[in-house]
């Protein structure tokens, strides 16, 4: 809970005006009683390691689905709200066939490009990540309040910014630096020269990752940015096929590097802490001097990602104190 | 005359056989008497410069309509024969607002792109110029006749082939080195992977030029090849401007350096001998310390517009490098 306090003490957001950090604490604490919603500190093991590298890596993350899909391995498919037919159509097929190879795709949400990304991943059982530039408990798009259902239910939505936090412009360019910094690479499919995707592909480049553009006729306004990319040295895409070859090996190693539970999928394992007798074995097993996961892995005979899950929640109960070094030790307690 | 039996005797054509040198030397000096039909020798002034310093520039080509018009600053746009219409406008656009601009359009007379690159340039009342496959006295192909008199009356039809030569699978990619090396660059507009446009691509890399290539959608297979140029490190080109302000300079570098001599129409004129010579003293008198233009005047005693000429030559050649502040260098000789 201290650490939760702390981020929303930290998170400044404009266009927002808690009355009080208390009621603002309250309501979050509300909000993450729901098994499927989740809230990831930075240097937490949930936390995703592809964001955590970055210097300007969120210090909180508020999730709402399975917080494993953030660290699997991702694009970035991302374009404009007004794409052609022939764009957004190119999104959902590369979004598809890229989700049936074992890529998560992420996107921001949004309608058209983004909106086409993330059904595409979907429409074919594949994983995907919607991150928002508003609080995860506002409807935003309007439009796209079933697709954030599914994308619940297929991955997760992710959110820098504290509950409530409503749409404001200047969020999401802000938001965009996690959309690129989650994933692998970025592809632009369709996007005016000057436009949040390409303040994305700009991110994406600037933080080491690939950046894929698909080119389009010259008589189609919206192929300029993705042009413009190519030419300052973005990967010119025709098939899902270019992508993979880029992304396919770098997606192993990730795969290899990542602990992913697919068990805590089940969202019974991580419901309630007080009544689970695992936490008391957990705490048990942690004392009061700091150790590691491993050592906690050793201790208990759990598994990693079941260990990963229970500290996170721990930690939200305030019962442990995450230290540097990836270690963890249990608060004295009261009384 | 000589100079012209050495040639024909010279000139190995597939497919071509002649039943005597004699009559095949009567054949071109009665079609040399048209006063719009000419033959330069490799050498001589009229010998289109940029053309001159290939390695495998032909010793001799035969010109219908203005030889003069194979000096002038070019920009070659070649494509495919089976364009869409959106390509064919492209071509055709281009084309026009290029030869408003001041360049002469080279292509290679074939239907589709080059019929429509020729087309846009005459339509605009500019240059262009057609390289031929076949000799000039064969209506090749026959779909364009009348085109070819409107390029004869607009500009040149050039062929480095006897009179007679029929049409002969091999000697277009021979014939497409003509079309890139009279060229400042080459643009492509839609073309197969596997297409002679690409062969004139690489030709115009080889020979030191600038290709470029007009980008479009995926679902377009005759975009394939232009994207296959763009990712081996052709320029993206959007518009025309993009072409003109890349060889704007470079043309009239080469406009003011190259002495259009409107009596060079006199076919007799231009068998005069070779300026090589002139090469070896501006290479001497450059040396390996940056000299300016004035400079290399002073030293060789040749006029301002040769230098400039020869300078641009040497220049594509990559035996000399251009410094700031409208210098130039020698290079280093390998080894």
């Amino acid at each position: 809970m201290e650490e939760l306090k702390t981020w929303l003490a930290l998170a400044r957001v404009p266009g927002f005006h808690a009355a009080s950090q208390d009621s603002l604490l309250e309501r979050h604490l509300r909000w993450l009683e729901h098994p499927a919603h989740h809230f990831l500190r930075r240097g937490s093991p949930g936390y995703p390691p592809l964001l955590s590298n970055l210097p300007d890596a969120p210090t909180g993350l508020l999730v709402r689905g399975d917080p494993n899909a953030l660290s699997l391995p991702q694009l970035a498919i991302v374009g404009s709200r007004n794409p052609t037919p022939a764009g957004h159509d190119i999104a959902r097929q590369f979004a598809a066939q890229l989700a049936r190879s074992g890529l998560t795709i992420t996107s921001g949400l949004a309608i058209g490009i983004d909106a086409a990304a993330h059904r595409g991943a979907i429409e074919e059982g594949g994983k995907t990540v919607a991150v928002c530039g508003t609080g995860l408990d506002i409807d935003y798009p309007r439009a796209n309040a079933a697709l954030s259902e599914e994308v619940a239910s297929s991955g997760a939505l992710v959110s820098e910014f504290p509950l409530g936090t409503p749409a404001s412009k200047s969020n999401f360019p802000r938001r965009n630096r996690i959309i690129s910094g989650l994933s692998l690479g970025t592809l632009v499919v369709e996007a005016a020269v000057r436009s949040g995707s390409l303040i994305t592909a700009r991110l994406a480049g600037e933080q080491g990752r690939e950046v894929f553009a698909v080119p389009g006729s010259i008589r189609n306004p919206l192929a300029r940015g993705c042009h413009k990319l190519i030419r300052d040295g973005a990967q010119l895409v025709e098939t899902p096929e270019d992508i993979f070859a880029q992304l396919g090996p770098l997606a192993a190693t990730l795969a290899l590097a990542t602990p992913v539970a697919t068990e805590t999928a089940d969202s019974a394992a991580v419901f309630s802490p007080a009544l689970d007798k695992g936490y008391e074995i957990l705490l048990d097993a942690l004392g009061f001097e700091p150790a590691s996961v491993d050592v906690l892995i050793a201790r208990t005979g759990l598994k990693a990602d079941e260990v990963a899950s229970m500290l996170l929640i721990l930690e939200l109960e305030a019962c442990i104190d995450a230290c540097p070094g990836g270690l963890y030790v249990r608060r004295p307690v009261p009384g």
